[in-house]
Parts: structure tokens; sequence; C-alpha cells
């Protein structure tokens, strides 16, 4: 039989055994774990890109997987612990956006660390190990979140201030870039599929030109930044070779915009 | 049945291959292991370091755990190979300080090469593979560490040359920075039992002032450095949302003091 | 019985969710698997590094290892996504060279993407988690690699361009650097076996001196650079506790002439 899966996202690097102290308490509380590392490398601090390697990752899991993930400046202050429960999965962490690109919200809990904390320790400053990990042992073992605190609506969660979105304005679709990849690949609000309407003239972002769609890095001029499909069903923005982010000189927020081609408008 | 768990803490990073091999060795020796990673991104050749590491996460463990520690300079000099028992847990590393922070030290061998090398591989660079691979393995699998060398003293191994100690001196608790975390935290050789008594006054660190003890980082004023009370059972200083290692220009070594209350004192 | 193995090497990093995708399709295709972490911190597009990672690690795993790796900076292009039998190992990749130094290869299949794709999902930018990690799962659970493509020949796969080499030149022993460790440590191409003829004189590197060679890294005189024998049966040259790339100023491909005793050869 497959064993439970507990998957790790945090902005705790490894170096300071925070991270390892996190494994230790959930092998102590639940041995038979698959503990997975999605990363511990998020910046520190950093909730917006600790809430995009969930989006990438996460639901690539098999059902029943819980996935922990703290990045969590106010740890100690009031903000809510919560636990979601969304599509086949369960995910926990601080209510501070982190979990707000997570798909398919179902059912969401405030966790009450009376009921998870053990022996007493609740350190102010490392709710992960006293309080997350508990928490995510006790999912892993088959405990139904709702014994673990008081239901409260997926709604009411904090969402990420960033505008995700994107709309069409005079043959143009125009969104921002929502993420920039190690790479320097620019992720973008604009949907994958707009890219089947899209001009060969291309289209720009935050001013600079961007060639028209190409069907791989491989179809991308030399020197050049051009549109391609990413694999998060988002438009993306490319250069081979290098970062796009760099020769744009671009980041998170910048505006992008894609021509459309006029017949195919519907 | 949980499987027999064998933690990796090393300088190795992870592109050279070294960790990798590591992990395939004990996998060939051992198949059922559970390996699981604390670090491979201690500072090249900083025992220290890997020490704090160990401290924070090893203990975390369920009994039984194998922690593996390998940040080892001296490798292939005269320095033993070591394995200590200490609380529920075995751990094995280079004789130079890595395994002083381990608590509850029990009893302590020195690794007979002989005993444990494979077909005479024994790289003068690398015994992470060729010498403590294979022993953890054979400590995993429950074999009774005796059997892989001489038994010594556990005073005997060698400690970090850090002072990590603390005094009173006229209403003054008086420590050190032992350990600054990714996120600029300053973690203090002072009890955190200590805050019971601290003034609100605060103190100050290599000479800079230093806030009155917050309940946790939401309480520190901006622009300011405050103790608080760490994960670790220490005092802690910390800035909201950045370095307070920066911030203050500080690092290991640096004098701590805390204000204490007169009326007390016990 | 032991879990199945999948190694993992990538320049994925972690924060972008990439290496994480990979891992949750394989526990989604085949939940009984155990991943193993090799390396997702290879530079980005660095075949050379990823093939050299593979080397070091890959070989001490048990027979019946798969091992994906994916540093693919032509992702969508014609290249072919390849999987080699060598040893009792599987090996994964693009045909780029990242398979280059595999030892002991036997049988070489190009994979058919028909044949591994789930629900026609084959991202351009991203066959690490629709084209190889599918792929991976199948071949984890038993499968023959000769289902998942067509069969071609092992020597036709790309070569990398590095001159790995290494010839006898008038009493010299004249090779080059073949990889650089997160140490500094200089690996040559000059097989570990010719120290037992090397002078005590040294040799040079760059054309900078190189002391003679020593038994371990303690008896490398302070300041200077020597030849010591390495864990990958090759001669390597190091500094104590610095990093011998930064004193000498040297990388891949610099020359190295390690000095030959007269009497003693062949």
């Amino acid at each position: 039989m497959a064993m439970a899966i507990v998957t790790l996202t945090t902005d705790f690097g490894t170096r300071d055994g925070y991270a390892g102290a996190v494994k230790g308490v959930l092998l102590s509380l639940e041995p038979g774990i698959d503990i997975v590392d999605l990363s511990h490398e998020i910046p520190p601090g950093d909730v917006a890109a600790g809430a995009w390697c969930l989006r990438v990752a996460a639901p690539e899991f098999p059902a029943g997987a819980v996935h922990l993930a703290v990045v969590d400046p106010g740890v100690g202050s009031s903000r809510h612990a919560v636990i979601l429960e969304a599509g086949a999965h369960l995910y926990l962490g601080p209510d501070n956006g982190l979990l707000s690109l997570v798909p398919d919200p179902l059912r969401a809990f405030a966790i009450d660390a009376s009921r998870v904390v053990r022996d007493g320790r609740l350190a102010p400053t490392f709710h992960g190990r006293d309080l997350f990990a508990p928490a995510a042992a006790r999912l892993a073992s088959g405990e139904d979140p709702a014994s673990l605190g008081t239901q409260i609506e997926p709604g009411d969660l904090v969402a990420l201030p960033v505008d995700a979105g994107w709309s069409e304005q005079g043959g143009e679709a125009v969104g921002c870039v929502v993420h920039v990849d190690r790479f320097g690949n620019l992720v973008t609000s604009l949907p994958a599929a707009l890219l089947a309407r899209a001009c060969a003239a291309g289209g720009s972002a935050g001013g600079r030109p961007v060639l028209g769609p190409v069907a791989s890095y491989e179809g991308i001029a030399q020197g050049g930044a051009a549109f391609i499909e990413g694999s998060q069903g988002l438009v993306e923005i490319s250069v081979r070779g290098a970062s796009a982010s760099s020769l744009l000189g671009l980041g998170v927020g910048s505006e992008v915009r894609l021509s459309l081609s006029q017949g195919e408008e519907a």
C-alpha cells in the first residue's frame, strides 16, 4: 500500500535545521509517512512565491496528499493557521495568501492550537514545528480536518494582492507578469488558449517588443523575446538560452500586451 | 512497520553528486532505509554551522534514528571518525566538533575503517561515501556500534571553540550570539527563561540598543530590534520583516546584554 | 521488499515548483516509488555539469534504479528524449550529452511521446513533467524500455564537446580540468593510477605550479595547490581549506601537466 504523502513548501532554507525539525516531528508522530520536499528555497517571507510553487506542484500529486506550506512572516500574531480542503488534497498554512492559488477550494478550517500542540510547546517563532507539523501528521493519519479546528468560509481566506487578471482591449489581450522563474521566463496572466488567436506580430511587455508566438524555445530568434505556451496553461515570454526577465528588465506586475488576430475574434 | 531512518547533514551541496553518491551507497547496503535530508547546504567547512543544524533538527526525530553528518575539512587526516550514541539516537561524523552540540551523549566509538570499508575503497577525500555511509547503513540495520569500532569517552570528543555560556553581571545577563539564521535572527546563548525576568528597557547587542522582550514578531516596533523567545529554548534578537544581523551589523560571537528586573532576582 | 528507486537530477531549482511537479506525477503514476533527489541545483542549461553529477552519484545506487535527468535547453525541439540502459540501471533524459558520461551503456531507445504522454498533455516547455516523468514511472514499475520507444544505437547518442582525454608527452601526463566542485577542487582527466608514477616535483595547471602528490588535504603546504587522489578515480588538484579554482584562477578545460618519474615508465 502506498504511504501517506506530506509535501513541504517553506522559506526555511535547510542550513538552520528548521526544515529538518519539521520532518522529525512528522516522522515522530506518523512514522509511515512519505515526506516530499517541494521547496525550502522560497525567498524569505515571499508569500506570493510560495503560493506559486504550490500552484505548480501540489495538484500533480495523488489524491489524499497533504501539503504543508510555511512562509509565515506573521508567525505568532493573530493570523489564523488554516487547513484548506481542495480537490482531493489537504493544504495547511498560515492564512496570509499562501493558499490563495490552490485550485478547487471546498472546505476550510481555522486550526485550534490547543487541539494540536504537544506538551504545551508552541514557540512564537516556529509554528511550522509546533503547530503545522503536528496538524499535518494527524491529517496524514486520516483524521478529519474538522477535528482540528473550526470551519470557516474558504472565500474568507486572505487573497494575494497581485492582480492576476486580464482583459481584451481594442484587439489586444492585456495582462501582467505573475511569476518569473529560475530561467528568467516571464509567466503572464494571459490564458494559453489566446495564442491560437495571436497575431504573428506579437505584442509587448513593459513597453518592450515581444515576438509572435513560437512552438518551442528553438523557434525564438537569437537575441529576441517571444510569446510561448507555458506549462501552467498560461502564456509565457521567453528568450532562447537566456533570461527574458534580465533581457527585458521586467518582473512581476509588468504589463503584457498580446495582439489578437481580428478575423478570429468570437 | 516504519522504515529505519538515516538523516543527512553535509556541506556537499548537491550539484557535484557527492550527496547523491552517499544516498546510493546507503540504499545499496540497506535497501529499506528512509533517507531524510536535513541539509546539504552547510557552508563549506563550517563545522559550527553543521553542529547547529544537527542540534535544531536531529532531536525531533523518533527513537532509533541514525544521523549521518559530514562537514569534514580534515578528511583523510588522523582525526577520528566517530559514532555517538545520544538519547535514543545514533550520530556519525568526523571528530572535529560537529557532534559537540548533540544532547545527552551516552557512548562513543572511534570507527575502525577496516571493519566498514567495502572492497578496499577509501578515497582520502570522500569518507562520506566510503566510510560513513557504510557505517550508517549497518547501524540502520540494527548492528551495535560496538561492532564497528573502539569505545572511547564521549567527553574526549573535540568541542567547538565557541563560548556558548552566559553569566549574570550587575543586573544584566551577559552572553553572546551563537548562530545567525537565514532570516537574520540572532540566536543568543541566553536561556529563554531569563525573559520572564527581563526589564522592559531591553538591553544591547554589540553595543547597539535592543528593545525589551516582545511576544511575537508582530510586536516589534518598525525599524527596531527586540528580544524574543526563540524556538531553541534560547533568547533571540529579531527585526520585523528584515535581518537583525544586517541591521545591527552583528554575527556569531557578538556580546549580548539583557537587563534583568531587580525585584525578581532569586 | 525495497521500493523501486527513481533518482532526479535537474537544473530546475526548487522554488518554481517544477521539481515538485515531477515528483507529483511520479507518485501519481507509481505510488510505491522511492524518489531520491540527486540535485535540482545543476546550473541552468549546464548539460556538462548535469552529466558530471550523474556520473558521480548514479552508479552508487542498487541494481534496478531509474535515473531521471533533465537539463534540457532544447526542450520542445527535435532532439530525442532517450532511455539508456547501462550496467544494471536505466537512465532517461534529453539526447544532448547529459547521459554521455554514463558507464557501461548497453541499449538505448528514443522515447515515442505518443506512448507515454497522458491526456494529450505535452507542454513544449516542460517535458520533465509531461514526457520524462510518465516514462520513468513506467520503467520503475518494471516495464521494458522497448515498449516506450524505438531502439537506437547507444553510440549514436550526442556526446559532450569536452575533451576529457589525456596523453603522455616527454615524461609528463597531460590532461585537462573536467570539473570544478563546490569546494573549488579541480577534477582532472588524469587517471589516479598515474600518481604512483608521479615525481615529487609535481607539475602544473594552466601554467601555474602544482605541488607533488599528497596523501590527504592535511599534507598540502599552506597556500599551495597539490595533486591528490580524488574520489572519482581521477587526479584532482586541491588547496587546503580554500578553493584551488579561485587560487589558481582555473576552470573546466584548463591544461594540467603531471611530471612522471622516469624510472617507473613502462
